[in-house]
Parts: structure tokens; C-alpha cells; sequence
């Protein structure tokens, strides 16, 4: 983006800008999950995290093909958003030494980022569909479902699979 | 946070950590949330915004309480989350010169706010039911329940109040 210029004239423009965010974030997040799953102790915990990465790499993929649709080179766009996210869960991360209270605050890390990409997805669709780019909506609409597919997964993990449980005994 | 010590030993720990990080999220928000409402164009976006400002003063008073129940001063920790939200908000903002597409950027900056919250506060309501700490999940959960009606309200506000119609037209 450009500083002294307003780059973004249009709600076509504003689209792809936001499919950049939304590239960059999930680049950014291939590149955490590793290292979250390295961290991690809990089994249910790891596989959920390994099979989002298995998935996040596949909804680069369906971004590549919106892009595509749209005339348009896939690039990403600087996210302060998500950096702060990952920062975060570094931070967080960094500070606690016992194994079963750090898979605690990984499950809470990975939500956050969850929703920020259900938010972030929601909206997209919200103006591909304003804009009658129909065309995308699928594949957004596939990311946006795996990504409420991985809370909900998270969700089971730290209440049912006992994350949460053994972090407070 | 200490950097050369691991501050978070247990998972009261954790939690008192993570009401920080949302006590300054909150606090953040205070101060984003008169300059988006000056941004803003759309009549019922400005409402929105405004009546969630009043309601997240009301927020911060509920984690006030938390933190006393907990017996603990009521203190905010940095969130590079919601700082790197509130500066990709800023960013976009000062990308747009057209009213209207900057209102669709408005309510997408406000919705990934308000996900952020919603994580968190599904979050801390998790660890303080695993943790016994009945007393501080009503405030979690008022303050969980206006946060998913904000998000709900600004859905309206772009789909059916012609927020997103009129930038894409």
C-alpha cells in the first residue's frame, strides 16, 4: 500500500485488498502451526492442529483460484492483524512451563486466529456476493467453513478431550 | 510479563493473564471506537458503534469485578492482538477516500474486534468453569453475550441497511 496514495478507490479494490490480508495470514499461519504443534503435549490437541495446517495449505490453494478469478496475481498483504495474533501466542507461550497449562493457551491461541480468518472470511463473502462475483463465493465459503470446522474441533478438545481439565488439576 | 521468568506456573495464572490481556483489549477499544464513529457515514453503522462503546465502559466495570472476586487489583496486560486489529483498522481506513466503501471497511474492522473478543471471552469462561470460579462467569458471560450481538448488529448493518449495497454500487 502506498503512503502518500489512497489505493484503495473501490469496493473492488477493498476485495482485494482483503484477499491479500487473508493470503498473507494464512502464509503467516503455515509458517505457527508447526511450532505450535512442537509445543503441544496433548494428543487430541496435535492431531486438530496437524490437520488445519493439511487444510490451511489447501485454502491458500482456493485463494490462489479467487485471485485467478478476479484477473488478479495472487499476493499477500502485510496483516498487522495477525502478526499481533502470533506475536501473542509466542508471548503467551513463552511465559509457562508446565506442559499441560501451555496446551491450554495453545488451544486458546489457534481459536483466536480462527476467528479472526471467520470474521475475516464472513466479510469477504459478504462483499463478493455485494459485488456479484459469485464466482468466488465458493471458495471462500469452503475456507470459512473449514475454519468454523476447526474451532468447533478446538472446542471439543479443550472441554471433552480433557485439555482444560488436566491444565486445572 | 518477565522475560527471564516464566510468570505462568498455573492455570489461575493463565487466567488472570488472559483477563488481563482482555482488560486492555477493552481499553483499546475505548479509544478506537470514537475515531471509527467519526469515520463513519452510515447512520445506523454510527448508532452501532456508538451504542457499543457505551456497552464496552460497562465491560471494563465487569472485569473490574472479576478481578476483585478473584482477589486481584484490576490491571491491563499488552495485547499485541488487538493492537495489530486496531492498527490493520487504521491502515485500511487511511487507504479509502470514497465514504462509502470506507463505511464496508468500518464494519469489517468492528467485526474482527468483536471475533476477537468472542474467542477470548468463550476462552475465559472455559478456564474459570474448569478452575471452580462460578462467581466471574456471569460478568464473562454478559460480557460474551453483547459482544456476539454486536456482531450480529453490524451483520444487519451491512447486509440489510445497505452498507456493503451502496459501496458496491
Amino acid at each position: 500500500m502506498g503512503i502518500f496514495t489512497k489505493d484503495i478507490q473501490s469496493m473492488d479494490d477493498l476485495l482485494v485488498h482483503g484477499l491479500q490480508d487473508i493470503y498473507y495470514a494464512e502464509q503467516q499461519i503455515t509458517k505457527a502451526l508447526p511450532k505450535m504443534i512442537d509445543k503441544a503435549t496433548n494428543r487430541d490437541l496435535t492431531t486438530a492442529l496437524k490437520n488445519h495446517l493439511g487444510e490451511t495449505n489447501k485454502q491458500i490453494e482456493r485463494l490462489d483460484q479467487a485471485f485467478t478469478k478476479l484477473g488478479q496475481t495472487p499476493k499477500g498483504a502485510t496483516c498487522p492483524a495477525i502478526d499481533g495474533l502470533i506475536k501473542e501466542a509466542d508471548e503467551v507461550a513463552g511465559e509457562i512451563s508446565d506442559k499441560e497449562v501451555l496446551d491450554a493457551a495453545i488451544v486458546a491461541a489457534a481459536q483466536a486466529v480462527e476467528h479472526y480468518e471467520i470474521a475475516r472470511y464472513g466479510t469477504l463473502i459478504a462483499w463478493a456476493e455485494a459485488l456479484g462475483h459469485d464466482d468466488i463465493v465458493r471458495f471462500l465459503n469452503t475456507n470459512l467453513n473449514e475454519e468454523k470446522a476447526a474451532d468447533t474441533k478446538l472446542n471439543t478438545v479443550a472441554l471433552r478431550k480433557g485439555v482444560n481439565r488436566k491444565a486445572a488439576s
